[in-house]
């Protein structure tokens, strides 16, 4: 970061532009063949901070005062070891590693509700977990929106001599960069609004604000006709309150260059790249709603790893990218020595919100901001092209391939309903309602009886007369399969080879089916294909790609479209399965897999993380002295 | 409530006026006799609502869907049964019920830390305690700052043949007002602004508007120059966005006459009477900060209750109440038949905050707003004019008087403090910091020792050389006496005859020194005098009122002044002791009381409300065939 503070606006524009700015990490060399496996062991505060992401002032959950939170990096096979301590007044929280497959250690996993109880509020809990493999990863929060108010931040397993990720000798740096979407409207009136009855239901809307590693800037394009110095007042105006006397706000004003300057904290990224060079891009995205499309002015992107797998490499001019989905792509620097644009901007909805700017500026540029017009979204509505690219994602040669017996076909039919006067979406015509006791503590207690309805599995498909392209109500009477708000799970045995086909619909408006990026726990599973319509098993199986289908943990399904994938149940471990658009799992688009349960005693869980729900009554006090005699009579 | 929507504003304003009002609950005949005590159960969802309050639409905690809560109403004697079940998605809750005393139910105080563990999200916990005294009570939350989010409600307790209140007989029947105040900044910002650090710390300033059973109107002056048809405008622009196409909206456009329709949630509250009656009005304070004053437009009011204990009558024409603070009033509808003004205003902060208004209606009164404006709040600043009120609560014939032999005195020094670069408020320079694991829960499990710093207790005293006139910082050095952030207790041994000093002190700003509301858990305490300046036991003590000392649970401290109070630890459980205001609260500004713990072998803990914290280290399962077992070799 440039500690200078900008001079004047009117006398040095120029060359102050080029301080307005937050450089990313410099850029790092290819990491060195790693020694042996070691611990990595970080203490992290979560809390509410005051923050800007955008240039406006929120509330936000940071870890350790900052947000996003701090990127872990560690060696594929190395312990990570993460202290968390709950400094949140009232809430409970959990942290998923988002992509770690926790091979013995499912209650690492950070989902409340299901693998282990939510860290209370003054609590400390240790994630103790391997990075299994190398890979672009992150971490969240999983409890309630807590995704959304900016619980995240990256995890980057790099590759060892035992597990070399092919293209490491391709690339001379990386860079880094994590996506979000930023809401203006705190969670609890978002969750509030979405649990509305009736009419009183209120969608969260397109967010107000893309972020690039936790920075925008709302309401005010750096690109397009831009008016820096009217953008930097207004920014400046909305970020510190007049009777704000904080150094912060103060250098702010004294410096008369807006947020812009390194005190802000919604400057653009600055990544510097060195002419002549090969870099490493890792993209992840944890938007709470977004499909995104980035790209790089002028340049091309050789698409290399998807979700920590390694796909065939392809040239694209950009790529989409879902929620909970993640890749590296390898970009030379073979261009004019300039400072570039890295746009990204909204696929899939009607885009309300301002492309997402950040700086690819080569070393010895003339520094500045860069020339043109930032690279354009494609057309928000073209799913044809968001098609063309998933389905150019292929594994790369070696992978390992998919089982060929499949032991297990479960069909999930995505449906939005009305499910008593709330709107819910649901599977096979269940909506997720998640249980107070995390399942993984039911079943090593055995109370599964009373901390869940453990009656009735989950079911494997649906009434199959049910017409895709209608809306739901336009169906058979909804008495004919009503919608059932349940926390039910499926049960797979260790070892079952399980196919799952993902199968969308017509959303509750005609003609409507949105685009829902569905992220597996616990395990990579390959995408064996996908197809629009109605999924026919004897037509379309025979079409499915079991010789280099990609292994991934988030796959997208599209409008009125399938999706078919296989994974092996050898991770014992209660596992969630959900589409990664925060609203829509908090309105029940999701199902629980408790795979393994057979073998959980070969598990040592945690009793301090099931603590919580029925569980407590599954204890019984050590210190019996302690508990209450009759009064003496 | 009145259902008719209100016509057209231009032709129908008058008649419509008397329709844009909400009716309280019409006017109940002083209670008969009551039968024998039952239990009266009541069952709250607490979730997050979309709420208008003062016609700015926010996030709220509501019970049952609405806010404020529900009105308790019980018999002196009668058991409560509320089954709560926490609908937040991701914070726990606790709910107090404020001036109950909780006697032989320590566990049922609702104080999160202290008395219980928060109940969890999606769990259900049962409050189950005597309403043991008639009296006008309250509940709020207990926890981070959920009251100041919404969450509290009236608790009132009816007078029988046993406990017959002296001035049953006067009455003819009861109205009822819940006091507070709103902010339109969430309690999450709040409490981030406080907690921050240096530069960054923030105060939650002054309310924007003070609310009258859960009803206020932000930033419009119903009384004084009023434009209703502006304020109208301005309120329903306000409250329904113009997306927004639901009933409730639709019946706002439909009628013109703004959310002070019935349909509308910030409708002004209306008071019906009949002339030639005698009221008892019970006013309760449940405001995040804001001190108040209460007025009824050309009535008198007679003081007779004050936190459910019996004072002797006097007359006043307002009374000031604290938060934390309950009052009933005698009011005679001995006045012309007209509506009249009910005026509340802030007193001993700089008010920044309109007045609230209701409505007190005479029966057969030419219907219509009431004529004149509003009374107006005394000066903020005239803290005599609050002492003299203050002073001439003196306790009704016939009130127990406190035991005059005193087993232990201690002096609580109030100052504001910096502690390693936040500011908190302290008490004998320890500043309280409250513990993952309830205290209750810990003493009963025997874990005192890794559950709260049990290695020394709170002090009973300060170094007397500390000058209360000024600020900490003009002290000796801060070396001297460091401010501790501490969960440490006072230990009070069973049947203990207590005195406490509480010894104001200058704030951090200079010539500044704050009125602080002191609220003690599970007991009622005589208030034995107050004094300005500092203490002096030989020549205070002697002015002590021990004849006729009104019972409280609050009581004020006022600027640069004292309080003294006595009360007998007669009650086993962990008591708080705090200052009411909620974001003092938040700095620290409370003690906790440890009392008669060697008693806790007589008490029937419940275990699911301890099992939270380090007491989940205090049990062993259940089922131990469920515990894993090594894996076999």
């Amino acid at each position: 970061m440039i500690a200078k503070p900008c001079g004047s606006l009117a006398v040095q524009l120029l060359i102050c532009c080029t301080l307005m700015l937050v450089f990313a990490d410099p850029v790092a060399p290819a990491p060195a063949p790693a020694p042996a496996p070691t611990t990595r062991s970080f203490r992290w505060d979560v809390e509410y901070i005051m923050w800007a992401p955008d240039c406006q002032q929120s509330v936000m959950i940071g870890i350790n005062g900052k947000f996003p939170g701090p990127t872990i990096t560690a060696n594929a096979g190395d312990r990570i070891s993460v202290e968390v301590t709950n400094s949140l007044h009232t809430e409970g929280l959990v942290i998923h590693w988002h992509g770690i497959k926790q091979i013995g250690t499912p209650w690492a996993d950070g989902t409340a509700s299901i693998s282990q109880c939510p860290i209370n509020p003054g609590e400390t809990f240790t994630y103790e977990f391997v990075a299994d493999k190398p890979g672009t990863f992150f971490y969240h929060g999983h409890f309630g929106m807590q995704r959304a108010a900016g619980l995240y931040g990256s995890l980057i397993v790099n590759g060892t001599d035992e597990q070399k990720e092919p293209f490491a000798d391709e690339y001379d740096g990386e860079l880094n960069m994590l996506l979000s979407d930023w809401y203006h409207e705190n969670v609890y009136a978002q969750a509030a609004g979405l649990d509305g009855k009736d009419k009183h239901w209120q969608w969260v809307g397109e967010p107000q604000t893309l972020l690039i590693n936790g920075r925008g800037q709302f309401d005010c394009s750096l690109g397009i006709n831009r008016d820096r110095r009217a953008c930097d007042r207004r920014k400046t105006d909305a970020f510190c309150k007049e009777e704000d006397k904080s150094e912060r706000c103060e250098l702010i004003r004294r410096s008369e260059c807006g947020p812009f300057c390194e005190a802000s904290q919604c400057a653009p990224v600055v990544f510097d790249v060195q002419p002549g060079k090969t870099y490493r891009v890792r993209i992840a995205s944890t938007t709470s709603l977004s499909a995104l499309n980035v790209q790089v002015q002028g340049h091309k992107l050789t698409v290399v790893e998807a979700d920590g797998n390694f796909v065939a490499p392809f040239d694209v001019d950009d790529i989409d990218i879902y929620s909970g989905e993640s890749y590296s792509v390898l970009l030379k620097t073979d261009q004019r020595q300039l400072p570039y644009w890295i746009s990204v901007g909204v696929r899939g909805r009607k885009p309300k919100t301002l492309n997402a700017l950040a700086i690819l500026n080569y070393t010895n540029s003339k520094s500045g901001w860069p020339a043109g017009v930032p690279p354009a979204t494609p057309a928000w509505d073209n799913v044809t092209r968001s098609k063309e690219f998933t389905y150019k994602i292929k594994a790369r040669a070696g992978t390992v391939r998919p089982p060929e017996a499949v032991d297990r076909r479960i069909v999930m039919l995505n449906t939005q309903n009305w499910v008593k006067g709330h709107i819910k979406w649901a599977i096979n015509h269940v909506t997720l309602s998640l249980p107070a006791t995390p399942y993984l503590g039911a079943y090593y207690y055995g109370i599964e009886a009373i901390a869940f309805d453990a009656t009735a599995e989950s079911p494997d498909t649906y009434d199959q007369s049910y017409d895709i392209e209608k809306p739901p109500d336009a169906q058979a009477p909804e008495a004919q399969s009503p919608t059932a708000v349940s926390d039910r799970v499926y049960r797979i045995t260790h070892g079952t080879v399980v196919d799952v086909v993902l199968q969308n619909a017509n959303a509750l408006e005609k003609g409507v089916s949105e685009s829902h990026p569905w992220h597996l726990h616990g395990h990579d599973f390959w995408v064996l294909g996908y197809g629009d319509g109605l999924y026919n098993h004897d037509r379309d199986s025979k079409a499915l790609d079991t010789e280099s289908p990609p292994l991934r943990n988030t796959v997208v399904l599209f409008p009125h479209g399938w999706t078919v994938l296989r994974f092996v149940a050898d991770n014992p471990g209660v596992w969630a399965f959900h589409c990664h658009i925060e609203p829509h799992l908090h309105m029940g688009m999701g199902v629980i897999f408790a795979e393994g349960m057979e073998k959980l005693r070969e598990l040592n869980v945690p009793r301090e993380a099931m603590m919580c729900g029925q569980a407590t009554k599954a204890v019984v006090p050590l210190a019996p002295a302690m508990a209450p005699s009759p009064p003496s009579p």
